[in-house]
């Protein structure tokens, strides 16, 4: 319900970025068939929260569609491009309920088009005609890249403390999310300490996301999600319930199980998930979202009290409410 | 010896280039050692045609170094970017004589690598402050990779035509030649004219460049190249020199019989590299290549006849005449 009342204030530019997604697709039906049913594999769906976050970002000051068009929909395509990469990688073979590229093409095909739609989503960060928001695009696929390599390195590494997850998390998701909302306040020439506070905002507002998405990886079913889950445990990746529960049960602990391989692993997995729910640990996962949601409430509170600042504290509850 | 003379040119600035490169390892020492080791790895050696070409072209008119540099960058990292991604995709062991990231470090790291590097080259590319070479940075990254996936899709099939061959390898590698010509011309506040016929030698050249190394790749020998050889034929790529087999001897031919993945593989690959060469096939792909290199040196007839021109024409030269 709360999000109608987001999306309403954009959901005609939204619209829009849909318009462009769908050109794009449209653009290789006759020369390239199988980049066409690619492109319409990947660019549906979603909760298109990044672009809704570029453009509320941009109307505060004076509201530009020209530019911010093109920056929502660079935002949108540049987080499609880092899942279809990072599917491959991980060899996942769900995401949004439908099959990943790498499911019916193959990792090296989702790897081009992974690229082909960096490449994409490049000309719109260049189609909006400002050269900070070019740099801030270009500045942000490699803190992303940066942050999926040291998720790499530090797989099945138990050795991993708080400060590591938030920086891990930081550079893999709010960066996005702070791309988004700064580029929104670039474009439309807002001073700069409206910027830099809803750039917080986005940062702290993509911290929350993550952490939630790593507490729904944990606890939730395939058939909420629509994509696999517990993936996080079987890729070795430590995020927040299971750093926890690595500190709260040092003895004996389940992660510490699955981390070294033992068998009967689903058992296991089930443990921890089970473990973590009834120890309050899900719930204290649920607090430290809600700290950083917090903060990104703060981080808005000298731009005007208007709807799309309403918009924007709204979104930040949805944020660590939101059960799938 | 006659490369010495193009190098001689821009060789102080090409120095500058490799600082760029050092600065980037350097920067990741001590934060992210891992990725500091993949980089060394990655940002060495290589004939660095591309960057020269950009600052080759921007000799011409207003020579400056503040933003060629940065672009001949760009060049060069875009270059290895899709280097590391096509190496991560054929599962390529050796590259520059050395061995591939995903020999080291496996295909996932490989993939991730690679979008860093793309991300480098756009900040790069950005810091010229031009938004027409930014534009046709992403243009050339998303020709590249539309034109790799139209080679995945083509892959053993026997039914290609010439026209297809030079789509694709306009796509895969004259594309990128022509960006780093057209830019250096750009960026040097060439008239529209001077940046066509430029842009246009980088085409024609990259396109007599590809055909070479497709021979080479034909006939060479591991040792001489530092690479692997015969890799398209076991890839199932076709390339002029297995185009014109195909062609002129239509039964019995050892490509349609490696295509057609029949026992004895390695004896039909050597059966069609002997074939090629002594049935004059190589000689005739070598004249289709200098053909391109004329071009070339048409292309850039209008220019002013001094020491850069002489260079571009020297180097059209050398790349239909190279023997690695």
């Amino acid at each position: 319900m709360q999000l109608d009342m987001i999306y309403k204030l954009v959901q005609q530019d939204l619209s829009r970025v849909e318009e462009q997604f769908k050109l794009l697709v449209d653009s290789q039906r006759d020369t390239f068939p199988e980049l066409h049913k690619m492109l319409s594999q990947v660019l549906v769906g979603g909760k298109v929260i990044r672009p809704t976050l570029t453009l509320l970002s941009g109307k505060f000051y004076k509201y530009s569609l020209k530019s911010l068009l093109p920056m929502a929909t660079a935002s949108e395509l540049l987080h499609i491009a880092t899942l279809v990469h990072d599917d491959a990688i991980d060899k996942a073979s769900v995401r949004r309920g439908r099959p990943t590229i790498n499911k019916i093409w193959g990792i090296d095909r989702a790897v081009i088009l992974g690229d082909y739609l960096f490449a994409r989503a490049g000309e719109f960060a260049a189609a909006t005609g400002n050269l900070r928001v070019v740099r801030l695009f270009a500045q942000t696929l490699g803190t992303i890249s940066r942050a999926e390599l040291r998720q790499g390195f530090s797989a099945f590494n138990l050795e991993q403390t708080y400060d590591d997850y938030i920086e891990r998390i930081a550079g893999k998701t709010a960066s996005l999310f702070a791309m988004a909302t700064e580029s929104g306040a670039v474009l439309s020439q807002a001073p700069e300490e409206a910027i830099q506070g809803l750039k917080e905002y986005g940062y702290n507002l993509g911290i929350a996301f993550q952490i939630v998405d790593d507490i729904l990886d944990f606890v939730s079913t395939e058939v909420e999600m629509g994509k696999p889950v517990a993936s996080d445990l079987a890729q070795g990746t430590i995020t927040l319930p299971s750093l926890i529960l690595l500190e709260r049960y040092p003895a004996n602990n389940p992660v510490k199980r699955i981390f070294s391989n033992e068998s009967n692993r689903q058992e296991n997995i089930i443990e921890a998930m089970e473990l973590a729910r009834s120890s309050g640990i899900i719930d204290e996962c649920y607090h430290v979202a809600s700290e950083y949601s917090t903060r990104a409430c703060h981080n808005i509170n000298l731009l005007p009290d208007d709807p799309s600042r309403r918009a924007l504290l709204t979104l930040a509850d949805y944020v660590v409410q939101r059960r799938k």
